[in-house]
């Protein structure tokens, strides 16, 4: 079974259980001849996927009731594929989604690593600095260092930690977010156990 | 008594009751022939006002020891205005900083509103939102202007209500905050207050 999760910037692959990344920038998808079930939220890979027919997008047939309309398709399917938790999915964007019971109770977007150095590194110059994953979140900054480190790592903390439940954290950056959060479980598969839970339910197996 | 705050985008002046503000871009400091006290925290313009010797900066006669080195003296000088409180500084940054007894405790850095927006757009063209200042903080967000607004001011809002302090509002975007922080105290010349207080302190106004 060939899965794919299309984000910003890769093509997340999943083949049996090999998983793998293409750049969204070089990589042709009609390279790719098999059957391949895949969700996306990107708008440009979307465009070039609509006339490849062996890509079938896994979107339309999750239940949405309760999701809201423009919400990511990787933040839906990992939604999916949790009972109780929240879900830190860090990438070029950063998600947090809570979910109880098997239902989605809502969630909320962060900017991600490179993004946030970027943002800083284009206020000032004196704001060009990496951040600090090893910081003491219980000391306030006297350095800029951690000055900007606190202000982007502590604040999602103290947000995440509220809610008081099991932390599920993926995406490319998940192993930095594991030293601020290290009871969280680091899981790497969550969105394609939301597609392959899915397909089980859909009975599409069948079809590969 | 002319005073200066230049921060990375605009020079802010104060002359007597009036403050009005120049872009850094645009505006010539030697088209100004008076005595200027004044504070920056931009480095290009450093430059250009170290040869104006009507420009004096104010940064050698703050007592730095409760500071530390790479502290924009924006910050520093918000600080010694006040005795007790957070100063919540909202400008293309935000700074946060917590003073306790007229000493300074340590703060850390946001990113400002425009930077944010500019940075969401950048990661996703579907990401392209402005920040709902009028969200409900204590429901999860179900959609996507909200679910960014939450990202960006709900942590916010946790780290800088956890210190149970006196709030003060300052700078450009000061306004909007105003609708995250209600029990804040909107007070921009706070800056030029803590210039006028070392200007007192160090016995320099027989200079003007």
């Amino acid at each position: 079974m060939l899965l794919c999760d299309i984000g910003n910037t890769s093509y997340h692959f999943l083949e049996k259980d090999n998983d793998y990344k293409k750049n969204v920038k070089s990589f042709n998808p009609s390279s790719i001849k098999e059957k391949i079930y895949y969700i996306s939220v990107n708008i440009k890979v979307n465009i070039l996927l609509k006339d490849l027919e062996n890509w079938i997008d896994l979107a339309p047939f999750v239940d949405k009731k309760n999701y809201y309309e423009t919400m990511g398709m990787d933040r839906i399917f990992a939604c999916e594929a949790i009972q109780n938790g929240v879900i830190i999915d860090a990438g070029s964007a950063i998600t947090v989604d809570i979910v109880k019971g098997g239902i989605f109770q809502g969630g909320f977007i962060y900017a991600g690593i490179k993004a946030m150095n970027q943002t800083y590194k284009n206020i000032s110059p004196a704001l060009d600095y990496s951040f600090n994953f090893n910081i003491n979140l219980n000391t306030l900054p006297k350095n800029s260092q951690d000055a900007l480190s606190y202000g982007y790592l502590k604040t999602l903390y103290n947000e995440v930690i509220s809610y008081n439940q099991n932390i599920y954290l993926t995406g490319g950056d998940a192993k930095k977010f594991k030293h601020i959060f290290p009871e969280a479980t680091l899981y790497n598969p969550l969105i394609f156990d939301g597609m392959k839970k899915v397909l089980r339910e859909k009975k599409l197996e069948f079809m590969l």
